[in-house]
């Protein structure tokens, strides 16, 4: 199977992603977790995303917060689907990095996802290698089927709370 | 090669995705083109999302303006990866729709590019195709080329524009 | 008397519902609450909204945070009066909700409140509903006699204790 | 049958409401229309909704741009369900009148639709009619029949306008 | 001299409001404060304004949070100089009352000052009263003074903590 | 009678402020009209601010976009009251201006209008020279007085309007 | 004396930073203009900016819009100043490039300017180049002046205008 | 070599430039940190400007919070880079603060960075000394270098945290 990268700008935005790292370990998508900053090792962020195809890798996810470069960074040196989760940081409340990593010019697009929403890009980026593998794609079906499941649960235990509500 | 589904909100909004469908056209992926409403033909639109896997599909892009649920609601039926175009409407700029679009909660993704950026959207598309079409990912590398070979060939003209002026 | 239904998309957003719950079970307004989400519980959400009539709900009110969709799908599945409560998450302070909930295309409305305004999502409910029902349109009269009052008792207190200000 | 009051801040904003009247019109609602300040005409604007329910009003609409103060006050002086409509003026894209109009505090509701929505104000004034009238209730159903219609209409021109591009 | 008559929307205002009260009292500025909620007891609110003038007042504060009606409302029963504070709330970091507040239309001014500003509010309403009182003009006069030589003084300090620095 | 001094940041804000101009001037107030920027020429700025009491003003007004820091400056040079106007330029929408002229810091207020709102900017100046000025008073009591019925006028126009729409 | 390179993400920005070169070029400043995208031609962009010392510059300006990323690109290469320049697109009315610019993470800074202010970023550099060229230092001075009489010149002709005003 | 000045517009404003002192005292640049009012000691504030070049200073840095008048006001009285500190207050996230800054019309530069940037601040005004100090230049590169050798162990770590993750 191909491997997922995901790039943070920072180590301070472990815990954003970690969820993510345990989510595609668990699914067994093979997962390499680094920190390549677009301003502050330009080079290697670069040189990971140019050998990222011929590295094995399918998809990346970059998280950063501020004027986020980094999506845009490598997906300006790969072809490989790059997702881009903007990072909350101490002012702005994600703002700046949502408009930094989506408002891609045209050629060279950001699959962004929501602010801190490093989750969703791991399962986002199941579902693309998903696309020419019959077994995660399964898997993916089952999950959302849990997800319901889980969903009608709370709803059982939140109609018989409101119901005590007076 | 699997599909690609471009759904829009509302007629209206085929100015902003004609080039994407043009796009895929000449690049030889199948591609169907729909108007379905998350609100108006809730039903079609669910049902569209639903069959996408079984009826070929492999990823659908969804355009839609102001309170743009069509994305989210189609990334609700499915677990193809979703991707979401804000469109641009007659207030606020757009950033309705990029909200409406890109915020989605943890275990739907939707892949979201800028605000009226169809284009970037198939482009994604065909990124994600590629990571099992060698043919597909070539063909990226060589327009990645052309793009950059576009560029310096802007960079020529604007360096002599820029000589001559005082 | 017609029925009530306060959906909320995640059990995470019944402390902001919970007193809209107490609030109609005190005026004696038949109230079912649940959980449904848009994007993961699309169908149980869908039906609920499309058997509200028959269902006897006179009134539906649909709180969710982020990408909030949930108004505005459950108004895409009837044609009963939707109320929208944006609800604030940890990023962007609800405002994406906000737009989300309100900014609905031409042909679905959604009856939208403040942020995190679930009690006067109640409020209007009741006064849906009191458009058919003297005794409830009395009620709303007193309520709002003793809410005119309370403000009046504070205006004194107030009084005094800028008096005692130096 | 109760009538609908629409009310505008300025008769410049006639405009956004004229297709509301219209379609008022057409429905048999009967349907009065005022330009009342909730700022130069404070008393009028007071007296009319306080009247509003013993003058046969079942539901106020009130649109006003900028510092949108209309629906608010309206709404502080009648327990009738008042609809809010932001106007979009010639600074701000209309968040100013947004955020007046939506943010009402505890226990005065507005029920707020997206900016320049008066169309949607008006079907949702039906909405909560035909709560006690069945045949506007029926009348509902079809219009949302014919609404569906309409997009698979539209969905079929564009199809066809879709495969000949290239 | 004149009244200044302070209104907040809400007793929960009072902390925001409360060193403007002191400092008009300090001043010996005959003042007023009033709970007064232009939704929820527009009447009292209103007469307050339109009897102002005739009851010794010469400007009037009002602060108000979320859809701040407050100042404006006031502001259309008086011809007196009414000046807005907007407070912040538990959403939108104050923004919507500030927009609330100052995007007043053509033909009645509220003067706003920044969110939370009732201190100022208070020195403006002193500045208004100035004009026609040659003692408080010279007092604020000296305040501004005393104001520059507090701000000297901390610069003193400032530049021997940051000489200390290393 | 006091003067009013209108200062804009530069000639092309005039267009904005004449109507300003023509207002206070058909009132018979006194009013000198100035171009002096805050940042081109802070001494003229400063200095005007700073002679504006002796010099026979009583009320400034200061127009500026952008980074408009105007109001603030003559503020900080004066204790005269200071009325902002936020101008809207090329871009932001005027939120650039707005922010940089309310959100004065404590102790030097500035009474900030509306964005563009030079003609509400010359009502606040002749409300706060009326108060030691019966006929200014007055003749604001009318103008309200015209406004409203202005706006009745246009009630009825609107009421007949509306009649005939179908 | 030390270049100055003016670098652009796209021709479509060369109206915005035409009169920038012209400035400089007018000034004697030798000035380089390139096209150079952070996304479409990395490399080349990525070494302009990490040869820029040894080819003789002393600052570089680079204007962008949308997910500006070029400043801060050309800044992760250097350590020579950078000037970001936001360029006004077609949503968002340049916040997008005004947040990708300016919210650098520690460490590498971009010296940012107003949204297409494109001129005062040449000023900006020649205010640095000046450092250590008294020449230029001393013209930045008669520079000033010159802006101090023309806008004193433009008062004279305004406070004509406005005395003509009735 | 020359100085830096150091200016907040309030000692409250000292944590955030307190760091971008102390870097400035260990690469030994001359610094001079002062409390300085745009406001409150405008003749203060703009004495210090005006003679900065003659008093051996190179760069002015400026720190504000709220409608940030601080960085332009200085930017008027000398024509030395002056860069400009957007600080975070309790309202508006820092916004108000960065438009007050950034937005500057044309003719008078301020060099914005990040809101509570002061760090970069510091790094950029020795980038500005750099361009005739070769050994401030050969100490940036190997800050630089530092800085990416840091982000590369931090990469390494990380690497090995995410392989225990499951």
């Amino acid at each position: 199977m191909k491997k997922v990268g995901i790039v943070m700008g920072s180590d301070s935005d472990f815990p954003v992603v970690k969820g993510a790292v345990s989510f595609l370990k668990q699914w067994g998508v093979p997962t390499e977790v680094r920190v390549l900053s677009a301003h502050r090792t330009p080079a290697e962020a670069c040189e990971f995303a140019a050998k990222a195809r011929e590295n094995g890798f399918g998809v990346l996810i970059a998280a950063a917060g501020k004027a986020a470069h980094l999506a845009g960074v490598l997906a300006g040196h790969t072809t490989l689907p790059v997702i881009g989760v903007p990072v909350k940081s101490s002012t702005l409340d994600g703002l700046d990095a949502l408009l930094s990593t989506v408002q891609m010019p045209k050629g060279i697009p950001v699959a962004t996802v929501a602010i801190d929403g490093a989750d969703n890009a791991a399962i986002l980026a199941v579902q693309m290698l998903a696309l020419s593998d019959a077994g995660l794609a399964d898997r993916l079906e089952e999950m959302r089927r849990e997800m319901t499941a889980a969903v009608l649960e709370k709803d059982k235990k939140i109609r018989s709370a409101a119901e005590e509500l007076c």
